[in-house]
């Protein structure tokens, strides 16, 4: 229903581009560098990454979050050291889920003891590795698991931290919410988790820390993530009593979301914000809880936002009376704007034409990819102004669950280039490989 | 709705076992080697890919092909260049998409007169680089590409042998299929094709060869394939008219497809082989056609039911009443069993026990991978024997669209290793790569 959609949808972008960019004459700007020449010297397919909107965001959040909890960067979400990176100088954690998250959560520059190691499946030499480099904090998912990590604790000779995490019951407050309950192999379900603890602290190599929250993800509605927040508070207050000792962490999980679709509102930082004091209040009147540090992880909105997927049209086609803009760059460098990773309903991400800001955009149209298969679609309904062979496309909301989370290697395409820009630089993360 | 799929589901397991592979014991064999002990020579996450089984389906499509049309493997399928060359070596042709498909069909040892080149989007550097190196064929897409090959061709001084990819309309032969009749960004529709014509034939870099039919994908109905056959030796009959003189190719595309889930059905070459003698008369009675050489070029049908995705379960635990299999792979090697390959249903691919055929499949669970996100989930309702850590589990049906196809960078795990079993030996194509 383009008709219906469309608008919305170019809406978003609009809103996107006045909240993050640049316009100057025809061209959008990052940080003051136009899309227009950073394709030129770079190249296209590119993605790029802004260190100001990462930082920007990271401290609203934070200054939202005030008096409440610590960041830490999940770092699947963009796992580049460099983007990472820009997060630890400003004071986040990181939460990893592999050992080669371990490793650029190091290149980036976090601390062993900053980091979080979370994940259903972690293998024997994974949990040795990160013991061995003194990881902050294992977050135990299973019965086995936790035999696991305490004989590599007893093997190496090495207290490890840990905390349980928590599958939770279908919790009563924050109606629309949906934070658990069901059946889920991450973490433990909360019925259960008398049995876990007396299991964890049976073993003398674990040092039980905290608790971990599993939470939904892609939320934009600040009062299911508070109702969330608060039912980690009580969890963690139970299991505080239960084990008869306070806690030192409280990790309530990510989920944070950003708006990618026609329709979907942003998270109401001022209404998280509005929130806090009586989380804060909750926290402190109880003792067993008091003095832990909390933590939220979230990923795709420190870092989605910040980044643009720039794509150059090959050629324009018209089918049937459908028009088509084929570019050079498509599915495998960005699954998530296709519709493919784990969408229900395949809608368009906001996309604009960043060197034809100027002109309007009237022209409802299909952008594809050069994959030789009906799934190489980045938008269905795209409206964009008149664009041909050469002109730019930039994909927003493209910083997190982007070049990582895609089928690179499909049809043996050259990987794209990646750039950072900051204030005074476009520094190249990654050169266009040849395949 | 597990008890109405899953007996359905081990059926088609056991169908393909019957089919393909051999049971020892407890042990599935592939080529006599038991997976457990390729599982334990090469280790997991493992793709194994068995030669023999590529070459038995190679002769049978041949065979049922004879007298009609020459065989060129789609190697975006897989493009390992040991997998290509088991076909490449049995006198197959390929199918590329891409300069990188190119130079892997070459590995393979693939003449360049025996390649095609299709895609929507082919770069400006793709098209001078298989120009020069003398490719077979490049399939035109659009008005933009037919100026970009021709002015390669003058540029470089060649000839370029090209054909004509067409966008079928609706055909009226076959009530089920859907062979195009819709916009699309491939190919030229076919109502339009008079004017390109002519525009390729006033290009005198271009030598017109062909036409090449755009084909659906995973069509396991004989009939429905049969039709868009027939249909293709009509548009080639209808463009041989048109420019005056006989053509020498008609590509009549891909699109045999395999049993992935519950219900479907296996591609009965049996009726394919008893149909061809009407469609050889058909071309053999028009004289522009007659001498053309017909192609098909599969992809999934030729190496899909040769591959396995062989996993070791990490972790077993039970969430409300549902157990789940942790496993040390999941989407980020497969992601079209993790059903998020195109897939509208999330429908699960068949799985084995490869060291436990001798035990009952009465456990229904759900197999999951080790990345920190729901999305990997690698069966939602297998019937497996009770497994516990250690155990193996293999996914049949994945020697297409597999590793290739995959996210493999998501969350930072490792590469899979990768090799080829044939009668004499098992060939390790890649080790598992530390990330």
């Amino acid at each position: 229903m383009p008709s219906a959609e469309t608008p919305v949808s170019r809406a978003l972008a609009e809103r996107l581009v006045a909240a993050h960019f640049g316009v100057c004459g025809a061209d959008l700007t990052v940080s003051g560098y136009p899309i227009r020449d950073l394709a030129q010297q770079f190249g296209t397919p590119l993605y790029i990454y802004d260190a100001r909107i990462m930082r920007r965001i990271f401290h609203e959040l934070r200054s939202a979050l005030e008096e409440f909890a610590d960041i830490h960067f999940s770092i699947k979400a963009n796992p580049n050291p460099e983007v990472a990176r820009v997060f630890v100088r400003e004071g986040a954690g990181i939460e990893i889920a592999s050992a080669g998250e371990y490793r650029a959560a190091r290149q980036a520059g976090a601390e062993p003891a900053r980091i979080l190691f979370a994940g259903p499946g972690k293998r024997d030499e994974e949990i040795d590795f990160v013991v061995r480099e003194g990881i902050g904090e294992i977050h135990l998912e299973s019965m086995e698991e936790i035999r696991r990590v305490a004989d590599a604790g007893t093997r190496l000779a090495r207290t490890v931290p840990v905390a349980i995490r928590v599958n939770p019951v279908a919790a009563a407050q924050g109606g629309a919410m949906r934070m658990g309950g069901a059946a889920s192999p991450f973490g433990f379900d909360e019925e259960d988790i008398d049995a876990v603890l007396a299991r964890v602290l049976a073993e003398p190599a674990l040092d039980l820390r905290g608790v971990h929250m599993f939470a939904g993800t892609q939320i934009l509605d600040a009062d299911t993530l508070l109702a969330q927040w608060w039912h980690g508070l009580d969890v963690a207050a139970r299991i505080a009593a239960a084990i008869g000792r306070p806690l030192q962490t409280i990790d309530l999980g990510g989920g944070l979301g950003i708006p990618y679709h026609a329709g979907d509102r942003t998270l109401d930082l001022d209404a998280v914000r509005a929130a806090l004091p009586s989380l804060v209040a909750r926290q402190k009147s109880e003792p067993a809880i008091r003095d832990a540090r909390v933590i939220v992880e979230p990923g795709r909105f420190l870092c989605g936002p910040a980044g643009l997927y720039v794509v150059r049209v090959n050629t324009a086609k018209t089918s049937r009376g459908k028009r088509f803009l084929v570019t050079d760059g498509g599915m495998h460098h960005h699954l998530a704007a296709s519709g493919n990773l784990g969408q229900v309903i395949k809608r368009d991400y906001p996309l604009v034409a960043p060197a034809r800001m100027d002109a309007g955009t009237d022209e409802p149209c299909s952008v594809v990819g050069p994959l030789c298969t009906p799934l190489d679609t980045l938008a269905r309904n795209a409206q964009l102004p008149p664009l041909a062979a050469g002109d730019l496309i930039a994909v927003l909301q493209s910083g997190a669950y982007g070049l990582t989370a895609s089928p690179t290697r499909f049809l043996s395409h050259p990987l794209p280039a990646e750039i950072l820009v900051d204030a005074d630089a476009a520094i190249p993360l990654r050169a266009i490989a040849q395949s």
